[in-house]
This record gives C-alpha cells, sequence and structure tokens, in this order.
C-alpha cells in the first residue's frame, strides 16, 4: 500500500442510478485529501450525468467498464459472463493493487462471489461473513454474519468471532466483548451448534466471550461484537428494519389525523426525520465482506448520497487499520489479537 | 362446552404480581357479561390485594393454590415438583372441563411442559407452537413458531401452516395467505429444510401458500399467516421489540435534549405513548399455544392491566371460535379448512 490511498468506486450499481455514487465521490475527495477515488463504469454515461457548471474533482480517475451487474442477476452467472461490469473491473482493480479498497452498492451475491473469486478468502474461510455496525446508544454494535453463510458449522462461528473482534478492536482499548446470538441467555438453551460453538469461544483466550444474548440485545450496546448464522443474522436485520419502517409510518399515519397532530407533525417532522436516518439500519451504511485478503465493502442498493459517502468512509477507516491484515495474523498465524493502542 | 364460557386465570405469576391479574379479571367479567372467570393462587393474598371498597364479582370464583411457579423455576422440575402451584392448578381445570380456556403470565417453558403434559397435544404435534398476532397497517399477520421448537422439520412447518391458518382464517372469509419466513424472496434462496417445506405447502390444497417472504413482511400486513421455525420467530419476534424500544429510547433522549423539544416533547408524549402501546410486540397481548387439545393463552410476563385484559379476550375468542376443534379437523381428520362463514 503506498501513502496514499486508493479506493476503486463500482459507480453503475445501486437502485438510485449512478449519479448518487458521482457525487458521493466528488464530496468524498474533499474531505479526505489522502484519498483518490477510481470510478469505475460506463465512462460517456458517468460523465453524462456530471452537472454542466463541474468537472470531476482531479483525484477522481474515471475506469471504463461496459457492463453492469443488475440486482436481478443470478451471482453465479454474473460471475462467468460478467466480465467487462463496472463490477468486475472495480475489484479487479483491488485483486493488481491498483486500489487498495472496492466499494459496491451492487447485487450482493454477485459481489460475494466476484470477489470471493478475484479477491480470495483466507484459508479456511468458506465465503466472506457479512459485518455491519448496528445502531446502539453508544459505541458500535457489530452483528455478523448477516446473511452470506446459513447454515454455519461452530468452526465458522468462531471464526467470525475473531474477524469480528478484530474490528470491534478499533473502536475501543478494551477486548471486544463477544456474544452468541440465541433464544435465551441460559446455558442450556439453543441448537447443538451453538453450544458447540461456545465450547470453541470460551476456550479461545483471543476471544472476550460473556455468553448467549437474545436479539434484543442488538440495540442496547452490551456488548460489542453478536456472532450468528448467515440465516438467523439476516433475519434479526431484516426483522429489525420492518419494525424500524412500520413505527415511522404509524408516527406520519397518527400525525396526519387531526389538524392539532398536522401542526405537531411539522415541528416534529425534521425531528422525526433525523431519528429514521439514524435507526435504519440500511442507511447505517457500509457492510463489510470480512475473511477476504482485501477490503470490500458494500453498500446498501438503496443508499442515497450521504449514505454511499459513508460507505467510502468505512472503506477508508478499514484500510487505514490494515484490517485484513489484521485478520490475517488471527485467522492463519494464530496470534493474540492485535492491542490497538 | 356449557352456553356459558369459563376461563381459568392463573392469578399469581406475572413480573407485576397478582394485582395485575385481579384488576384485569374484574373489567374483563363486567365487559363480558356471558363469561365465568376461575382466580387460581393464593387464596389469602389474592383477597388481601382487593381495594378494601371493592368486593370480587359475583362471576369470579377464587380457587386456591398454595404454591408459585417462578420465571427461574426450570420447565422439568416445576412439571414434577410444583403441582399445587397456580399453574399447575388452572391448567388442571381445564383438564377436567371445569374450564374452557387458561391464561397465565407465567414461565413460558413451565407452561409448555404443564399443557403438553396436562391436556395433551394432538397425534403427530411435538410440542404446542407459540402463534401470536403481530402489529400491521391493516388487519393481523400471525407469526409462528415463535420459539417452543427449535430444529423444526419440514413437517412441522407444514403443521404450522396449517393451524395459523385455522386461526387467520377467523378474521376474514377469504383463504388466509401463508408465506415462509426465509432470508429472500427467491425459490432457490434457504436451507433445504425450507425447501422441502415449501413443497408440502405447495402441494396441501387446503393452505394458500404464498412463497417465501422476508422478515420485513412481519409487519407489511402482505401476507396473514407466516411460518417459521420456532428458532427464527424467536429472532425476528425479540430483533423487532429491540428495535422498538431503541427507537423510543431514541425518542425520549432527542426531546430531552433542549428546552424547544422539551416542550415539543410534552406535547408529543400522549401521542407517542399511544405509539409505544401500539408498536410493542411484547404489549400486543396473548400467544396461543397451538397443538393442545383445548385453549392456552400466554399473556406477557410483563403485562400491565390492559395487556393482561387483552389476553383474557383472546382467550374467549378462540374458545367462541372452536380454535383446537378446527385443527383438530384439518390436523387429524385432513378435512379441508372450515369455512368460517
Amino acid at each position: 500500500m503506498s501513502a496514499r490511498i486508493r479506493i476503486a468506486v463500482d459507480a453503475m450499481c445501486g437502485d438510485l442510478g449512478p449519479r448518487v455514487a458521482i457525487s458521493a465521490s466528488q464530496k468524498f475527495v474533499i474531505q479526505f485529501p489522502e484519498v483518490d477515488l477510481l470510478l469505475v463504469g460506463n465512462e460517456a454515461q458517468l460523465l453524462s450525468l456530471l452537472p454542466k457548471t463541474l468537472t470531476l474533482h482531479e483525484r477522481i480517475t474515471l475506469v471504463h467498464a461496459a457492463d453492469v451487474v443488475s440486482m436481478h442477476d443470478d451471482p453465479l452467472l454474473a460471475l462467468r459472463q460478467k466480465k467487462d461490469s463496472s463490477m468486475w473491473v472495480a475489484l479487479d482493480l483491488l485483486r493488481n493493487n491498483d486500489a487498495d479498497a472496492c466499494v459496491s452498492a451492487g447485487n450482493t451475491g454477485a459481489l460475494l462471489a466476484m470477489a470471493k473469486f478475484l479477491i480470495k478468502t483466507f484459508p479456511t474461510i468458506e465465503r466472506p461473513a457479512i459485518c455491519k455496525s448496528m445502531p446502539v446508544e453508544a459505541g458500535s454494535t457489530y452483528l455478523l454474519d448477516l446473511g452470506a453463510n446459513i447454515n454455519c458449522p461452530p468452526e465458522y462461528l468462531h471464526q467470525f468471532a475473531l474477524m469480528g473482534s478484530v474490528l470491534a478492536g478499533f473502536s475501543d482499548g478494551a477486548a471486544p466483548r463477544v456474544a452468541l446470538l440465541n433464544i435465551g441467555a441460559e446455558q442450556q438453551k439453543g441448537t447443538d451448534t451453538l453450544k458447540a460453538a461456545q465450547i470453541l469461544l470460551q476456550s479461545d483466550d483471543r476471544i472476550n466471550y460473556v455468553g448467549f444474548v437474545e436479539a434484543n440485545s442488538i440495540f442496547t450496546g452490551a456488548v460489542d461484537v453478536i456472532v450468528c448464522d448467515g440465516f438467523h443474522g439476516n433475519i434479526a436485520l431484516k426483522a429489525s428494519e420492518g419494525a424500524a419502517l412500520f413505527i415511522a409510518n404509524k408516527i406520519s399515519k397518527i400525525a396526519k389525523q387531526n389538524l392539532f397532530n398536522r401542526f405537531l407533525s411539522l415541528l416534529v417532522l425534521p425531528l422525526l426525520k433525523r431519528l429514521q436516518h439514524e435507526l435504519n439500519p440500511s442507511v447505517y451504511n457500509g457492510a463489510s465482506f470480512l475473511g477476504l485478503r482485501k477490503t470490500v465493502i458494500k453498500s446498501h442498493g438503496g443508499a442515497d448520497e450521504k449514505a454511499f459517502l459513508q460507505a467510502l468512509v468505512v472503506a477508508r477507516e478499514q484500510v487505514i487499520q490494515k484490517v485484513p491484515a489484521r485478520i490475517q495474523q488471527v485467522l492463519v498465524d494464530r496470534t493474540k489479537l492485535p492491542d490497538v493502542r
């Protein structure tokens, strides 16, 4: 890695179109002068989207890619057939050391498949785990896996605990508190897989294992890392997104019911908007694919400019923190979790 | 069943003590003149809790039980050792046909174990499934199982679909739309168990199966019944409870930040309180234990008077709707789902 940081950005994916990636990139390079961006996509189309009065920032380089992976593409077909896509080309820049990280808002399955093929995982890692920082009162709680691995054997959950500890270790010098997601905090609760994983976590002195937690603990900040099967993590994430959206809709509905409430809602609306933004786990943007040899960050498909910018911020942080190298240390070299401070 | 309805109430359990069950019962019998209640618990203690100016309503009969099952009791130990508990005695009234339904806010595991032992499940039902109506925009969405059965084979999910259809069939004449909880709506997503369950549901013409749904669909009202493994259901329920509580706390926090917001919050507070009450899945009270030969309703342990009253309302409805008999028809006699209208 050179002194400067280079991030490859898949500019064509995402529900809101390439405009989001362009405008977020323009803001990002101004905010972070040590980072250069490689904006990958259809060059003519990207340039046509720039407002007439603006030129592309000098630290943003366009890299042409003729094709695009759509949200409906089958991941394995995309892997075989879309080698000219912006997603592939962006990952290939990372593979060739022309970039230090890659960010995409595209099809999660295709990104996982291509990243695994081009960037490779560490030995013993079957598929990268998807890990996200959840909104909590203070600090962060990292939840993983969020859907890449279903039917995880205890060994996978052990790997997730180590990788999550690396990520959480940067926000605080103390050893991150790691828990396993279960349907009760009692020792005898849960599946055989969880009981076996608990033994692995308890006997690894690099992990500060604190026990089982229930899914409501995701939002309390009581632990720093919550480890789960990708199936369970995905259900927890989607259920909480659904509940948050339901609440937001309910608030608008109540607010519209009568004149007094409508007056109130005018006053409260900015506050609620802020709340909604802070809450929505989809907007809490920038999921890491942990277990890859280099940093790949998945932005939510529906990300707006602010959210996409956040995904770029996460990518930059993980390059600076050398997350993949530190994961290699604990997973492959089996050294103690590096002391961050 | 006699013309009058009799509900046995385990009055001693619940985090807020027996006062909740007593006051809810007093209100309930006034609201529903066709129902008599059997209030089970320590007679002297229950009478001492009645306000001095009040006597017990004439349609409430006290039934003495010396012992209590606590929230920390091991379910199987409670089953063996607590035959004098209010929970056991209330269920025994149901078993002896002295009551038509039983309501308890106690230890879920103990209630499941005792209900299974005393009331019995239908053949092929291993453990009763816990089923709850979730808050949605309009109508209800029933989610089951919420934690009684972990590691469900496809046949269990098939049974849950049938039982959920019976329950949902009463709220609307149309055939309830049934979905399986998965981590994507696409056919190829999910575990082998889910794929096998999907084939069972598709090939049973008594079930209006509409496909896989993700956990955010729990709150949209797009389907009437969502079927899942008890582990997955419990995670979905707890994650959404956690998100709702986090939002409520965030609102109070923002509201306290400055004087203007504090003024606002005074105005908005009643509205938010109502919202919180409507939202909290724990307060959306009264979970059914489906697959038992008689009606047993679990109230949330933290239920207040209003929530406990709601659990009694659910018990009364299911007695009138003859839910267990109709479940027997579809599960045991394998008849078509009864036409409700």
